[in-house]
């Protein structure tokens, strides 16, 4: 079971389509569901509105239902208040006894692998912010995948999983945690690009967006060598129990962390 | 499964005791288990507080695990999130295959019975807004119970039920809607009083606030005449299929409905 309530102007753009908004609000729901190799069967929804809008609840039912049906969630229930623009949702998955993936449970050594290309979310953002409404990156912002066929998949076989909501570093910060380790070797040179993030900003804008940009929604997890790799993943470095997390470019060269934390769109989270 | 949002100012004064507001938010999702029969099992949390208060928070913690503790509810999970005062609770509860109480099914004839004292809110809400901070009256406003073992009792015995929210004669249209009825004769004199109730405003305004005032959290069910009223309940007329709701008085007199829903705190909910 998860919940997570979303705000306009925090947790995603004030002006973000009604479609958009149905859909996101489910899918940051539906990761929580996926890192636990949950398979979905039930939300409920609580939305605040400032006023009636026929049109706008139109669009925001199309986008959530859109990916309810992709995803195999039904919505039972609900509750809507008069308030400044607010989302809530809840979902409960189900799983196998003993067989739900956590945070913990990675071992030294074993494989550190993410399920898709981190930073396109944040490369969405600022392309947002600067009066950008469509193309591949604003997509990414605006209706994550949510990996659920992914986390049933990766069931008995990742040692440990998360998914991607503050950014690739922090989230693996978490999982390390989680699993009592104290370090990973990550190499830039195996960070899965896509053409659209190739394209967007400079060589330090991508890497920070790759490695500290939040809202993404892929999967983080650790895989013993035994396990085969799911398709469409990549193998971004090892978890260690050295001190602490480094970064290597193809050359062996070691690249500084790079500072802060991820935000969302406004403060805290 | 019920989700409710309460937004301070609109589902409960600014100036609450985070106590209450913890209690509150909980006990008015309790109240839907309790209208299903259901048993409460597990709840999360999501949390928009505008600041970080650690006072606030203590108190709201308080009262919030106070009525877990007593309702037999584990909390397994929440969000916080920064922005203006608002509390979404959701709640799953168990009930056997088959046995769960729905609005619907109640049968013209049945007794009309309720779980407490109606009223008893509304008249708090009046002494709050006059400055009033304590005594039952606001007792009943601010921490309501949430009659969970009532419903489990009404199992297999009650034909219908709801939860008083909206007010009685609201609710009941709800009862009525749901249930293909078309009517209900009410006694006044059997609607019960309690002593400070007795005691608040005057006749009138007595009986605006058991009729059409809301956010009791009590239960308003129809028995058959075979089932035994359960202590503590109140019969207070029957349900019809005759042309509307009609409140008699001792002598068989009908009496004027009171105009006008219930409107919470503030405008619409």
């Amino acid at each position: 079971m998860s919940i997570d309530t979303l705000l306009a102007g925090v947790h995603f753009p004030d002006d973000m389509p009604a479609f958009d908004i149905g859909w996101r609000s489910l899918a940051v729901n539906l990761s929580d569901l996926a890192a636990m190799g949950a398979t979905p069967r039930w939300c409920l929804l609580s939305l605040a509105l400032p006023a009636v809008d026929d049109a706008w609840l139109a669009g925001f039912r199309d986008g959530f239902y859109a990916l309810a049906e992709q995803s195999g969630i039904t919505l039972v229930g609900g509750d809507t208040v008069r308030g400044p623009l607010a989302v809530t949702v809840q979902v409960t998955g189900e799983v196998p006894e003993g067989l739900a993936l956590t945070r913990a449970g990675a071992s030294a050594g074993e494989r550190l692998c993410i399920s898709g290309v981190p930073g396109e979310a944040a490369a969405g953002l600022a392309l947002w912010q600067g009066g950008a409404r469509g193309g591949p990156l604003v997509g990414a912002l605006a209706r994550p995948a949510a990996p659920v066929r992914l986390g049933e998949s990766l069931r008995g076989l990742a040692s440990a999983c998360i998914d991607i909501s503050d950014g690739l570093l922090p989230d693996l910060g978490h999982l390390l945690a989680a699993s009592g380790l104290s370090g990973a070797d990550i190499q830039l040179a195996q960070l899965p690009l896509s053409e659209a993030l190739g394209q967007w900003g400079d060589d330090d804008q991508r890497r920070r967006a790759q490695l500290v940009g939040g809202d993404d929604y892929l999967l983080l997890f650790t895989l013993p060598d035994t396990a085969l790799l799911p398709p469409e993943c990549s193998v971004i470095g090892r978890v260690t129990n050295d001190a602490g997390v480094r970064l290597l470019d193809a050359d062996g060269h070691e690249w500084p962390l790079p500072s802060g934390g991820y935000d969302h769109f406004a403060g805290d989270h």
